[in-house]
């Protein structure tokens, strides 16, 4: 941190390069915190930086990097891990102006958006012309582009399309010391250098900081039939999931709730659920309407063979009730104490049962009532410790049990993060996964991009 | 080189460490080339080096690294840019004895195989057990995978599909000094540290040497459909390719094949062409039976309007005629004058047009013939000038013929490469296509991952 004195002068001189209304004061609460859950993660800036333009976020990289001030980007603030929380002072620069749909081409298939595009719109541009943008991050309706690039973000839809990476073709993105440079583009193939692209993709802004992507999209599928299961217990749901992927149809998404996360949205279900409902699996069937049709069948077969209940909704408006039913379950797991840690662990899909039934365990043993539910297909759990938000005891006991989450995913032949990254709540723990030499490939491409250690400190340390 | 003494001594060392059968004379010509077209590549090598495990890969490169002694990875041998080519001597670390298939998890959609293994029968044994492993490059037959991930390896049905890359959720490397690295494995998302993984692939062997690979698989296609459309100029051919896009489906593939590849190829049509053929369009529909019946429908009513005849086959041995036909049509051009120089620029789709016809102006103006052909859906080239392999002169037009095409995917916002990668034709083009920042982050990222310089030296170098 600054002194008041040298604050306002930053505070001056990024008003000259970005105009009066552009800089906030870093007290300004609203970009000192991102969704962290539960953990107080609030930071301390000296200035918060709004450029409407690349240049602009171009100038400000700049200015900083000869000053020596930190930069902490920010997108939707949607974050779970703490990685838009500025812990050093410096200037947060939020990307929420700089959120124009340069392009978009039906045609052929294509846009270019801003970094501070919102997620959702992106889609809904995309839908309105018949095209779809597929990445559907949970917390869509808030989150940017740049974000989700930052993140790699994922979603239930994930599983049969990929996550954002997936999609991007190019990247604009302002590197140390504060040049706008271009990656890709609107092209499909590349294999002309090294791959930075995607190293940036993922890099929580530690690399360098997007300004904009070139987006491949698809014809948007003519229909989409979800459809949920209840089970007795997570072995049956389980075992039904891996039916579900010997079927020989390609569900577009492929999700689960356990008995805790059941229990804490049941109220809300579209539909009454049995009370010995231990468990639940949504899958949904897209394509031509025929297609979706004909893969509905085959999941309802195959997921319906030991479940309790199925509800498969046709008409349009129960969809949406599902599907809203399905994006409220992290606000109602939140509901149940108040406040909750949640980690994203992945694990290897025939690791899924385990990983579930060891979620619990381990909140047994440090005593934080304990769910889980998540994207089955990929492996992909949030795996969350429900704890009252205003005892520190709690959020201590659900942080210890978070590190055996981490040694459980890594021993189960997984990652500490599907979604999330690392920001600074998995700080370090890269070096259970990874071989020491490869953290060192980590650690090494950081100094390349970042000498000076600008840009998102404290973020996405492979050691501590 | 070495002197023959020192090179004698390698060859022992090796013998000590391989085993007597798996260390040939550096003279053995069959591990000095690749299969870059025409331009004579052949290298110079102390000894070849055939391990069978990967412990055994990460000993050699550990016991060269110690000893200086550059590392020249090769798989099929397959590549067009003389990026299996040793140039100073040293070792060539041939993987095809580490060709097993470790796991293959029908039940899971996933495998995972060594790097020797040919691309073709990684297909084969998905296809057996009812999945698909869909890259397709050109010389699948021949190619390995670990070759594929060297250059993260196209083909046709990348278009819907994805390069190779897409299908890799894993990676066992080896890093120098000589350590056998696992990065991401049988999980299907990772953002625990920066993309490595990504970065590793279709890095030519130059940043670490890939031993195996974890493959996503999907459940096969229940039928393919293909059409050819014939156009009378590429004018006619292109809106065709773009109404194909507008059509709603989404192609399996999505090729052409312009004039001079036309009139190379048509002899060996399956069926007869018009005499006014100047250009050709080949689509896949693929899906359920049902699904690829309707695409194919669409791509015919789109690829049909201005089409001087459209050859659909429906039965499975001419659909197999139509690809084989397909397949040979390099070797088709390569026989029209004995020799040609081919290169894969990419450009967004709406400049293919131009880049067909330019690519036809700049052979023009160097002399050769020319002719372009290739993946038109991802805006990919096979801009290729024909020339007499025994004629120098034609060669050196040819070449630098090549600059300007080069310089034109540049200018038309593409890429110098979307297939083939770099290796040693390629050297120093990146800086066209890249900023300054961008090339300086390729070296420092090289140095990082080979401070010796002995992976694969003087290939994929981003300045020369």
């Amino acid at each position: 941190m600054l002194t008041a004195i040298a604050s306002a002068s930053l505070e001056r001189e990024l008003k000259a390069i970005l105009g009066p209304d552009a800089v906030l004061p870093g007290t300004t609460r609203a970009y000192l915190s991102d969704a962290t859950e539960s953990r107080n993660l609030t930071g301390k800036a000296d200035a918060i930086a709004l450029p409407t333009t690349a240049e602009q976020a171009a100038q400000t990289v700049a200015w900083c990097y000869e000053h020596d001030v930190p930069i902490t980007p920010r997108g939707g603030g949607t974050g779970f891990t703490g990685g838009a929380v500025p812990t050093d002072g410096g200037v947060v620069l939020g990307l929420e102006r700089l959120n124009q749909l340069r392009h978009l081409d039906p045609g052929l298939w294509r846009a270019a958006a801003e970094a501070g595009m919102i997620t959702s719109d992106l889609r809904r541009r995309a839908r309105e012309n018949g095209l779809f943008y597929p990445p559907d991050p949970g917390s869509a309706e808030q989150s940017h582009l740049g974000g989700n690039i930052a993140t790699n973000a994922g979603g239930p839809h994930a599983f049969k399309y990929g996550v954002t990476g997936a999609w991007i073709t190019g990247l604009e993105v302002v590197l140390a010391p504060g040049e706008l440079v271009k990656l890709g583009g609107a092209i499909r193939k590349d294999v002309a250098g090294y791959d930075l692209k995607s190293l940036l993709i993922g890099s929580e802004g530690t690399l360098g900081i997007v300004t904009a992507a070139w987006v491949k999209l698809i014809p948007a599928p003519e229909a989409a039939l979800p459809l949920a299961a209840v089970y007795s217990d997570a072995r049956t749901g389980c075992a039904a999931i891996e039916a579900a992927l010997s079927s020989g149809t390609i569900p577009a998404a492929l999700e689960y709730l356990d008995a805790g996360a059941v229990r804490a949205t049941r109220g809300a279900f579209p539909v009454e659920i049995p009370d010995a409902a231990s468990f639940m699996v949504i899958a949904d069937a897209d394509g031509t309407a025929e297609e979706a049709a004909k893969s509905h069948d085959e999941l309802q077969q195959a997921l319906g063979e030991d479940a309790l209940l199925i509800h498969a909704p046709t008409q349009n408006k129960d969809i949406n009730a599902l599907w809203r039913w399905r994006d409220g379950a992290s606000l109602a797991v939140t509901a149940q104490r108040g406040g909750k840690v949640s980690e994203d662990i992945v694990v290897p899909v025939d690791r899924l049962r385990e990983a579930i039934e060891q979620t619990v365990e381990i909140g047994r043993r440090h005593d934080p009532r304990t769910c889980s539910w998540g994207h089955a297909g990929d492996g992909n759990l949030h795996s969350t410790f429900m704890i009252d938000r205003d005892d520190p005891g709690e959020l201590h006991r659900a942080e210890q049990a978070a590190q055996e989450l981490f040694a459980l995913a890594v021993e189960l032949g997984g990652s500490i993060s599907g979604e999330h990254g690392v920001g600074l709540v998995k700080n370090g723990q890269l070096a259970r996964q990874w071989a020491p030499e490869a953290i060192a490939m980590h650690v090494a491409i950081k100094r390349a991009f970042d000498p000076k250690g600008l840009l998102n400190p404290g973020k996405k340390l492979a050691r501590t």
